[in-house]
């Protein structure tokens, strides 16, 4: 006789095949029998969480610095209708994660019983199901023994293949059934489907234009890191040997220390001489381009498609043309091998202007000017860098990165609350990785907001419980100051609940909260503490509040406000907001009003 | 021409008519602008919270107490997904709430924008509002201004009639459209629809059967409460003259100083003598009936057709025959009517036997033996209480409840974390009613545990800056003792987060933190805790920490476990459960299995 496992068991033993050796979630009535083979499986840990969305954060996260999938496992109904908005946060993203959910016996859901967790007087125990429907690339709704390792199985892929969110939906009663273990033996196959004619031709479409233009750039976006693309890209922007940008999503990617980095391209919202390199161009390169709102400086960079080369995750579009059926990894192998060895344009490094002088630089008091400044160089190689929604992530694209810095934001989702319990979870995988060698140094970094902290802040207490070492740095401003650029600058419902941070950690028993909270409302506060030994090599999970006024911002949040027209760039000016660099940075065309409407 | 206002104007003036007057949610781009109009309705006041999920459970609480429906406005996609649990939990638990998500524009949707919280490269902007089809009664997906009016009195009714959550989607750019002001002045028709006819017959089948029992007894369930027949059902109770049961959910609509109450029947889960009074019966009347799991002893009250009649919220269903279209509210009114003055049966006043002494009544540290008979003499009449899901939620039933005690807690939906927000919301609710005298006394006190706070502990913060005066109780047994007694009783996924609450109040910035926290460790220093003045009459928030042992538990979640059958009770026996009555205090008949299995 076969050698036989329960179901509940094969799924851990899958999920941890493929590389994940965290799993995130929250224990409930419908899954906890099945929580026990996670011990089961060598190498497989039961991490957990303060409640399902932070645990969907963090699972996004994990994936994110992990290079896998993150996993989250909640309960029938209340668990998992709460993960929901993270899920649909990876699903915005790209980020693949599986999701698990215990579900109610069989019996229980064929006899309509009123279970807890249920809706109505005779309830269709899948009525949760249906809701995350348009949230997920593929579901594996277990119903039978036979067929169920075969779903996993196929989820699994799909879940790599798409680079997004499937389900597990598993009956409680169905996970402690036998199945063969023999069925292990065979690894899923996780690689994409490639159409070899199509991508042979793309291949010959992209070199040909690309040899016949004169002045071509690259602009490198995140979907070439969600698709496992990032090796490639930078080997690409090597061979080509001409101006590479980033955009805000892509920044890192590519070194910022390579010859030809040419600067991050918000469309209008750039910093100095950026636009002039662009104008140069005859063709542009997109690799993985994700052109968002908030990744295009509010739709202001126009690209011809005469002029452009999509290369994008399952298909490229070259001047026009569209090649269907592949994916960009194997894709950008191929093109890697076709290209000259040399580079086929001689084209001069792009040389940036120096930085502008903020009009604030005499304060005392910490500015947002200064703090994107000066953070560049306590930034190091290795270093994972995580923003927030808000005026953390528009500063951010101001930091010169050390090279192989590692950032990560959820900038076109951009739900508040995700960094923080997103930390966790790259946290967790970032010391996996250290912990394997398969990364030598750095440390877990994250930038957030006061207002968006809150709505996630029982994550600190994870990280606290897991011997986490993330630095945190909170932008303390009173508030939504985000929001208050766009509308009700001084309304009461921009404001939120003051909170004092010096018992943050002391309320989740960190081991050392004196020396590992520091609030810094000063320019030379900020300094000293960012030379404080804890804070450079932390030990502990530190904690750095960061006083800025209520009207301070990042220019380039401004800015992105601002290049939506006349009537947005008077409101930011009444109320008051702080302009460093005047005009929110913004050339006098950017002035004209490039962006779409909000009317 | 016609006085005009906004429809953003428009829609909180209904909302506002109709008696809500606290608004929760959290601001986000796609709202902002007709936030501001909350601010123009006279008596209408922007409460937020900490996050999305907060707010909806926080609205919850709000209408369970205010009878009204309760309101909360989140932004498209990351705020209304964050809130989907608990609008479910309000569909499960047959509570109004209102929904309002404020959308992105119409040209941004048509033109499928890849605007932020979207979802891929040619976004549709009506994913979200897919998500929440299944749970709600209805929705306004607005994008007429010519309709839109009449949409929003539409949903506003059935919110009211349906007795659970509706929605109304708000593109941004529609809100800030005019409409004609005159429409407020026909008020929305709140009245269910009603048979006549129908009503009649049931109300003649139901005074036939009543009269032709010898021993009937009532039923009370929490569904009077819910469908706005508490009233109703108090003077029956008086009329009739009958015995008179609460269900665990429906445990003080009917004050149990009444001296017909006979206690609460849990089906074979409950306290001495109940059962014995029970048997007495030949005809069960039901009020307001919802027979889940955990609101019957794990389905162990069984109830023949033949000798019941059960009158719904809409529909009774007489010996086996049922009368539809009707309604719960009018139906009760009518049979009021109908009843002969005097009660037509003479049946002795049910006598119960005295509490039972548990067995561990000598230890000297707090056990939930002890903090259940104890709190008794601390409530009072007029007070709140809220229970959460776990030891508390099944300690509570054993209670002596003062007269007009009004308790609330997510009995079937059991979603755990609602109770601490939802005690925000029912406080702004309760003062509400204090302030405007519709009630002359009363204290909102929550009992949780210190695994179900961790996952909406943020919402402390917003009691203290909305200078809330709830008293806190916080069971700490480290972790999720209600998971340990199902399933992995020493199992790791069962532990939370250490957490130290003596910083929590200092955290949000609690005006008097040190007279205010209290940690309670023996039966001496809760009976001091709670003759604290500040403990008996708050003028700020007050949170009692209660230390008992990981395996302490109030008996009545050991029995609903216990009744599923032997396998349960070995485990409970094995794992060391502490077991205060002996066999869970069940009955021998209990003890041969009279639930679900869980296999």
């Amino acid at each position: 006789m076969a050698n036989k496992i329960t179901l509940g068991r094969y799924m851990w033993e899958r999920i941890h095949q493929i590389g994940i050796t965290s799993i995130f979630g929250v224990p409930g009535d419908f899954n906890l029998q099945f929580l026990d083979s996670i011990f089961d499986v060598a190498g497989l840990t039961w991490v957990g969480n303060q409640n399902e969305l932070n645990a969907a954060y963090a699972a996004d996260g994990y994936a994110r610095v992990k290079g896998t999938p993150g996993c989250l496992v909640t309960t029938h109904g209340v668990g998992e209708l709460s993960a929901l908005n993270g899920v649909a946060g990876s699903m915005s993203e790209h980020i693949p994660i599986i999701h698990v959910v215990g579900q109610t016996t069989r019996a229980m859901q064929t006899g309509h019983l009123m279970i807890h967790h249920s809706i109505g007087q005779r309830p269709d125990h899948q009525q949760y199901n249906k809701a995350s429907v348009p949230l997920r690339f593929a579901a594996a709704e277990l119903w039978d023994v036979e067929t169920a390792p075969g779903e996993i199985d196929r989820v699994v892929r799909e879940c790599v293949v798409k680079s997004g969110p499937v389900y597990i939906f598993l009956p409680l009663d169905l996970s402690a059934e036998m199945v063969d273990a023999g069925l292990l033996d065979r690894p899923i196959d996780l690689g994409p489907s490639v159409h070899e004619g199509n991508q042979g031709e793309a291949v010959e479409a992209i070199t040909q234009a690309f040899a016949e233009a004169k002045h071509p750039v690259l602009l490198v976006d995140i979907l070439t890191r969600r698709f496992g693309a990032v090796e490639q890209t930078r080997q690409l922007a090597r061979k080509l040997g001409v101006p590479v940008f980033a955009s805000n999503m892509g920044k890192g990617i590519v070194d910022e220390t390579e010859e030809m980095y040419a600067g991050v391209w918000m469309g209008a919202v750039c910093g100095p001489g950026v636009l002039d390199e662009v104008k140069k161009s005859d063709l542009v390169v997109t690799l993985g381009y994700l052109p968002a709102d908030t990744n295009s400086g509010g739709f202001s960079r126009k690209l011809d498609e005469a002029t452009t080369i999509r290369i994008d995750p399952h298909e490229a579009i070259v001047r026009g043309k569209k090649y269907s059926d592949i994916a960009m990894k194997p894709l950008l192998e191929s093109l890697l091998k076709a290209l000259p060895e040399k580079p086929q344009h001689t084209i001069v490094k792009p040389q940036l202007p120096a930085p502008r002088v903020p009009n604030d630089k005499d304060k005392k008091n910490l500015t947002q000017s200064y703090i994107w400044d000066r953070i560049s160089t306590y930034l190091s190689a290795g270093d994972i860098l995580l923003g927030e929604t808000g005026t953390a992530n528009f500063g951010i694209y101001d930091i010169a990165f050390p090279p192989s810095l590692h950032y990560e934001a959820q900038i076109y989702y951009g739900s508040i609350g995700w960094a923080a319990a997103a930390t966790f979870g790259a946290d967790i995988a970032h010391r996996e990785l250290l912990s394997t060698c398969s990364k030598s140094k750095g440390r877990t970094v994250l930038f957030t907001g006061d207002g968006s902290l809150a709505l996630t802040i029982q994550e600190i207490g994870s990280m606290v419980k897991h011997k986490s070492t993330c630095v945190i740095f909170v932008i303390n401003n009173e508030g939504y100051t985000v929001e208050r650029m766009i509308w009700g600058a001084r309304q009461s419902y921009n404001d939120i609940v003051p909170t004092s941070y010096a018992h943050l950690l002391p309320l989740y028993n960190h081991p050392d909260p004196a020396n590992s909270y520091h609030r810094v409302a000063t320019k030379a506060e900020f300094d000293a503490v960012l030379k404080k030994p804890q804070v450079a090599n932390p030990e502990h999970v530190q904690l750095v509040e960061l006083v800025v006024e209520k009207l301070d911002t990042s220019w380039r949040l401004g800015a992105q406000l601002a290049v939506r027209g006349q009537e947005a760039r008077k409101y930011l000016k009444e109320e008051g907001f702080h302009d460093a660099y005047g005009n929110w940075g913004l050339s006098e065309e950017a002035m004209g009003g490039t962006g779409v409407s909000w009317k």
